[in-house]
């Protein structure tokens, strides 16, 4: 069954390309499905990351301990310092 | 644009059933587009309740004032007090 990683990003200028320039680093990743970053809507402060991932061990044990995420960190290290907490849902109600 | 209402629900004994009942009277609800409620996986403390709505005044000025939603607020109550703070989301990158 399938798992969704989801993190709300703090929205900050110039975050938005650097997203751009390391989404193919996640893309990448084995067990990687999907991902969707929503801009904030209203009064929001944050946007709204979720990825599908095939397991939670393809995101924490297999792109989080890649050399792909050492790039990935270094393209969001100065947005994002610590990196956003993430959590995982699984199977919809 | 649609926009996506999005809430962490705290994981309470009981509390998936009351959503199931409490879920028809969200989706009478006039620009009510789609819902879903994921589990927690792995450590998971939290529902993800993502409601795609045509717009924020459709769920904030709509459903929040019907009376749809004091029924629905008796069903959730004892679950979610206060009901946790849903945040707005719109396009994505």
């Amino acid at each position: 069954m399938a798992v969704i990683e989801h993190a709300l990003l703090p929205v900050r200028a110039g975050s938005e390309a650097a997203v751009a320039e390391a989404k193919p680093l996640i893309e990448a990743s084995p067990g990687f499905i999907s991902l969707k970053i929503f801009r904030p809507a209203a009064t929001g402060q944050a946007y709204l990351l979720l990825v599908e991932w095939r397991s939670v061990a393809d995101h924490r044990d297999g792109f989080r301990q890649s050399d792909r995420y050492g790039r990935w960190r270094a393209l969001l290290h100065r947005f994002y310092d610590p990196i956003p907490e993430v959590s995982y849902f699984g199977e919809p109600l």
